[in-house]
């Protein structure tokens, strides 16, 4: 069984804007057949289509790529941090809503992450037990930056409190990442180059920001791999080594990274086996955006290709998932391993 | 032989600060024995000592580390983009001349690398034919940004064109790193987690800025193995190979990274292992950043631990820093590879 850790949901609808939130509301715009554009107020975001929103197309293409489950998330975009917190709640509870039918039109094939307006961080907590209760989701997604403030500062330590205390996962996606002025080139490089640096300045925060320290067992997963993290995670270590008053307020980050979670997509052979190789081989699963273009088909097929026993295949496919996400009974009966 | 392309200098002193450029010009304060406070303007910059600038101690140093040439370069900070270009110009004639020394101190042990006010690139390209023929330098350190700047922004074509002209190696190094707000924690941390970032924001730059593709022989290399590059590199090819509106405006970046030069100093063999595999034997060389405490003794070390024919780490140790600078000939009666 492959469990895709990492794959996004846009709601087939939306309500109408609550009036302090017209700026950035979103509306699903009816285009050619199955299409739909998604506004951001007045603005044309991105254009997707009914693999977005509709579990049955979905399923067939997990079928087609070898997915047994899908934990579905908002479309990063949609995290809103950029609203009046009230009004992105609004809109958290229509996103959670709609991932909780998707996953209650086929609860064997589904699980899912929410989202939160953690621009307000005791409001973000607060509503983390209808995240679980009610939604029955497994966690959350999170932005890599909250309106540029790192997710491992100490503003958001309420919220990991409840995140932990309720045994829910935090996934961290990238999301309008920093030094986009940086970039020599078309916009659209900003996804290729800036979100892996991004994530990987999120993974830092977390790390120097003694997350863990304090929230023990809080379950951190990262998208992209964790980003840029992996290359200097061993720099990181070796200042960590060296300087005292920088090792004195934050755990080795090496053991840090060991106990934080990764997804598997990095585009290359060598370069997952040297993640895996960094952060453990229980700290890796499977994603792969779909069904965005920026993605990767066939999310397990990554693991298959490294020279790992069957156990760890199973652990990188879909057991490190499970632990990540609380999955404990996972209902293999439509799921079979598919040749791809 | 090892070659040491990574490591600086600080001239014993300075000449006083034109009128113009009093805020940031430098100022060696004495302190204990061999010490010295670097002043900019007024404000107290890094405690160095005679390793910085005393040829016979680092000879001395080189001998004990196995390194049979080092490639002086300027300490980053000296290379003072943000000061008015005549004033920069100024100090940039003061560095080289006394990097030029230090080489004529000890030729068969010494190369270097100047310095050029590249804020006003006109300025910094008329400047290199000195670098070439007065100070007898083989390239130039550049930042890895230009005051915000990338560097494989096209304002720099000017610079690059002369650089390739004249044979001139250059060497970007982390300077002022994009995205500090995102660090938690101690500012020491900037050079752990930043550096490496803006290093790999340097090298995509030139990658998808097309560099080389407009100045196919010139000869760039990145410091602490480019940075994050390594780690994104697979994500820019992948993005490369789907849209088409990025793969008309630069050349695959897989391509041209096996183009560029990186030093080894990041802390990691197995990471070592990844970047070579990435961008090629024949592009990786020693470094040390001898004598800061942020980098590595005994340069030459991380490549004997990996399993690579002896040709490959002669490459590695030397042959591949020799085609960088165009070292055509080493004088090696004093150098013996020695044991660790």
């Amino acid at each position: 069984v492959v469990i895709d850790v990492h794959c996004h949901v846009v709601p087939r609808g939306f309500p109408p804007a609550p009036c302090s939130c017209t700026a950035h509301w979103p509306k699903n715009d009816p285009r050619a057949e199955d299409q739909a554009m998604v506004m951001l107020g007045d603005k044309e975001f991105r254009l997707v289509d009914h693999r977005s929103w509709d579990v049955w197309r979905r399923i067939a293409d997990m079928d087609q790529q070898g997915v047994g489950i899908q934990v579905l998330s908002p479309m990063p975009e949609l995290l809103s941090y950029w609203m009046p917190p009230q009004g992105c709640l609004a809109l958290a509870r229509h996103v959670n809503g709609a991932i909780a039918e998707m996953i209650a039109a086929s609860p064997d094939r589904f699980s899912g992450l929410g989202m939160v307006p953690l621009q307000d961080p005791e409001l973000a907590a607060s509503e983390l037990r209808a995240i679980k209760s009610e939604y029955r989701l497994c966690g959350v997604e999170i932005g890599s930056n909250i309106n540029g403030h790192p997710p491992g500062a100490p503003q958001f330590d309420r919220f990991y409190a409840e995140a932990e205390r309720l045994g829910l996962a935090v996934f961290v996606h990238a999301l309008h990442p920093a030094a986009t002025d940086r970039i020599v080139g078309h916009e659209r490089l900003q996804a290729l180059v800036s979100f892996p640096l991004d994530v990987g300045l999120a993974a830092a925060s977390f790390i120097t920001g003694g997350v863990l320290e304090k929230f023990p067992n809080l379950k951190v997963g990262f998208s992209h791999g964790g980003g840029t993290l992996c290359s200097f995670l061993p720099r990181l270590q070796s200042g960590w080594n060296k300087l005292a008053f920088i090792n004195s307020s934050f755990a080795s980050p090496t053991d840090v990274a060991r106990k934080l979670y990764f997804d598997n997509i990095v585009f290359d052979q060598k370069l997952l086996r040297y993640l895996i190789d960094c952060v453990g081989v229980s700290q890796v699963f499977a994603g792969s955006d779909y069904p965005f273009q920026g993605g990767q088909e066939f999310p397990g097929k990554p693991f298959e290709a490294l020279a790992f026993s069957e156990r760890e295949i199973s652990m990188l496919c879909s057991g490190n998932a499970m632990r990540f996400l609380d999955l404990s009974v996972v209902d293999t009966r439509h799921v079979e391993r598919r040749d791809y």
